[in-house]
């Protein structure tokens, strides 16, 4: 077998652990240098190769390796950008040209739903073309809704932040006798897998209100039961989904110079209503980024498996395989364990997998499998290392591949 | 010395350590059994006092007790309340019956400058009615406007908080080719500490532009500085205080049923005038509540120091000192090292200080005087304890004295 080089992409939103599937995926080649003549990361996804922007990751010292594993985001520079349909565009020619001039046999694809989108159809050329060039995707999503997998990396860090992060909000909402209605704001615009990580919370500090956007939300029960929970307790916590929909109250939306309508968050928008309908103090707080990247609340399980899948997604394209990604299929609950599969990614691109309503109670409240499901990706927490009481990141030297 | 209990009362907004002050003050105070026989807790502040709300601290368990070092917030409820100029007012009647009928001897009140306002009303009630009650302040603000010492309790883990989930943003900012203009809102009214935190960053993690209320907010300047910034990096991070001023566009603010203009957070209205006077992609993030009271990041020295204000204020007033405040005084930044000294509480209540110019370089980047000065105060972490992948927290029975 001739010796090729391996390109790595990183591709969609950032997550706590994009860069520790890189961890996992060098490391793993470095133990193979009789096959991997050269480690390179495409800048920005796929435009890397559409560009031939490629770095050298050998040149990179160990140290900077190492850190990857406390370093969120997306170090290599990530894209939304969509190949088209036609595998005959020139925009392929161009990919084929980069892939070409640096001889690379190995191409990885970390990301989500479109950016296996990315990975199908690359496999797809390389097969069409009868390239010798093997494609593999990294799972990865905050928003857990990968199909064929248990859950998607990342997932589990940002459950683990979501849930913590929203017990420490509702200790501060509880100091004050008269509270306010506050409304947290978490990601998921389609699933509400993160939205529901809150039911984690031991009693005392859960919200009162939970709502996913597989479920219908009607603002008039909303109101009714904010009210009554004020009238009980002094404040209401109430988490929902960013992808929630409600009849928007357009007449007090902004409007631009351009005259476009400036609607808020949907958080945002619903303390507007509670003020103006129920008359009562109200807080709304997005999580905003911070909830998909983080170091500081990076679950055990999930840097474990995002180790794990990176190397055995070099592990099998050297075995051979392409067009598959790498899924994490779950053996038991109690105790924790997994297993590694890799499934034909035709399956999983641009699939959505949604919260099942076995997992609800109701719309406002999470199922004892939920729990039983969720608990376990959170558990575990990683040692980081600080430098003047600010952790540290990896800076990466970026040597461009000649 | 006959026996006498002791009242701690919580004031103002909370923190990552104002539970750790009391933490300090109990364990002092159950060093000296034959002086205090009761260790009592105030809900809700001063209005504990007023309406005869105190719980027993002794009886919680000494777990909960150590617990309490990693339980941001306010575990004995706050409040806003302002006591009454008029020492005469009845409501310092009922606070005396309070103090009478629990045989309370020391009070302990763990606030900011309007909480040290009670701390003083109260000491000076005491002497007028010539009562053997001593009153005592632990300095506690993340906005660090307190003044008289060095720094305030809780500002070094919210500033550890800020500097550090900033440097994330900006990691996440970063992973895009073509970003956004980020701008990121910190708390602080009329002093811009925590805001000029994130000047502690390393070099690729500081926002490019940091604006302070101390200093006068040009928009026209900040448009310019904008533009010019994403045009050359292809995005911009700036990080400003909630309390900066500028004109808002009430032309393109909300109205809501009762006709009072709902204008957003400074970001957020920020955000939108850069979207339509420069026609460019905009994330308003704030960092809200978190900032105040996370666990995760407490800072080493803020914990240390905070259970030796609690532990001192404790001492100082078996001693019989009343109407001070123990207050930090830097004794040298390298090494870091600090003396604890009782100050006039008359200085300090109802006083604001803010960052001074001469830690400042211009109107948008801080001065290495204030990295010298900030710097000590987020080193070290603590380790906290985790159940089930969420960090515990105290919860007290909460027994009410009878």
């Amino acid at each position: 077998m001739s010796k090729k080089a391996m390109v790595y992409i990183q591709s969609g939103g950032p997550t706590s652990v994009i860069n520790t599937s890189l961890y996992g995926a060098i490391r793993e080649a470095q133990r193979h240098p009789e096959e991997i003549e050269g480690i390179y990361g495409s800048l920005n996804g796929v435009e890397g190769l559409l560009n031939d922007r490629l770095i050298d990751l050998g040149k990179e010292d160990d140290s900077t390796i190492e850190l990857l594993k406390q370093t969120p985001g997306a170090i290599l520079g990530t894209t939304r950008y969509k190949l088209p349909k036609d595998l005959h565009d020139e925009q392929y020619g161009r990919i084929i040209e980069t892939l070409k001039k640096h001889n690379i046999g190995y191409v990885f694809v970390n990301g989500g739903n479109d950016s296996m989108d990315t990975c199908y159809k690359l496999s797809l050329l390389a097969k069409e073309l009868n390239l010798d060039i093997k494609v593999m995707g990294v799972p990865k999503t905050v928003d857990n809704d990968l199909a064929e997998t248990d859950h998607s990396l990342g997932f589990s860090s940002a459950a683990k932040y979501v849930a913590n992060t929203v017990k420490e909000i509702i200790i501060d909402a509880q100091v004050y006798r008269r509270g306010k209605v506050f409304i947290i704001e978490i990601m998921g615009r389609n699933a509400g897998w993160l939205t529901a990580t809150v039911d984690l919370l031991p009693e005392g500090f859960r919200p009162d209100l939970i709502y996913l956007p597989e479920n219908k939300f009607d603002v008039e029960k909303f109101l009714a039961d904010s009210k009554r929970i004020f009238e009980e307790k002094g404040h209401v916590i109430a988490a929902l989904s960013e992808g929630i929909q409600f009849e928007r109250d357009t007449s007090t939306a902004r409007v631009d110079s351009f005259g476009h309508m400036q609607l808020g968050g949907a958080g945002a928008d619903l303390a507007r209503i509670v003020e103006s309908r129920l008359d009562l103090p109200t807080r709304a707080i997005e999580l905003s980024l911070p909830q998909r990247a983080y170091s500081f609340l990076t679950s055990k399980v999930d840097q474990d498996e995002a180790i794990a899948c990176g190397t055995i997604a070099v592990q099998k394209a050297l075995e051979g395989m392409t067009g598959h990604m790498i899924a994490i299929k779950r053996v038991s609950s109690k105790p924790y364990q997994v297993k590694y599969e890799p499934v034909d990614i035709s399956k999983i691109a641009n699939v959505e997998r949604v919260v099942p309503q076995s997992m609800m109670i109701d719309d406002t409240h999470m199922a004892p499998s939920f729990r039983e499901y969720c608990l376990p990706l959170i558990q575990g927490e990683i040692q980081v290392e600080y430098e003047d009481g600010i952790i540290k990141a990896a800076v990466l030297k970026k040597v461009p591949v000649k």
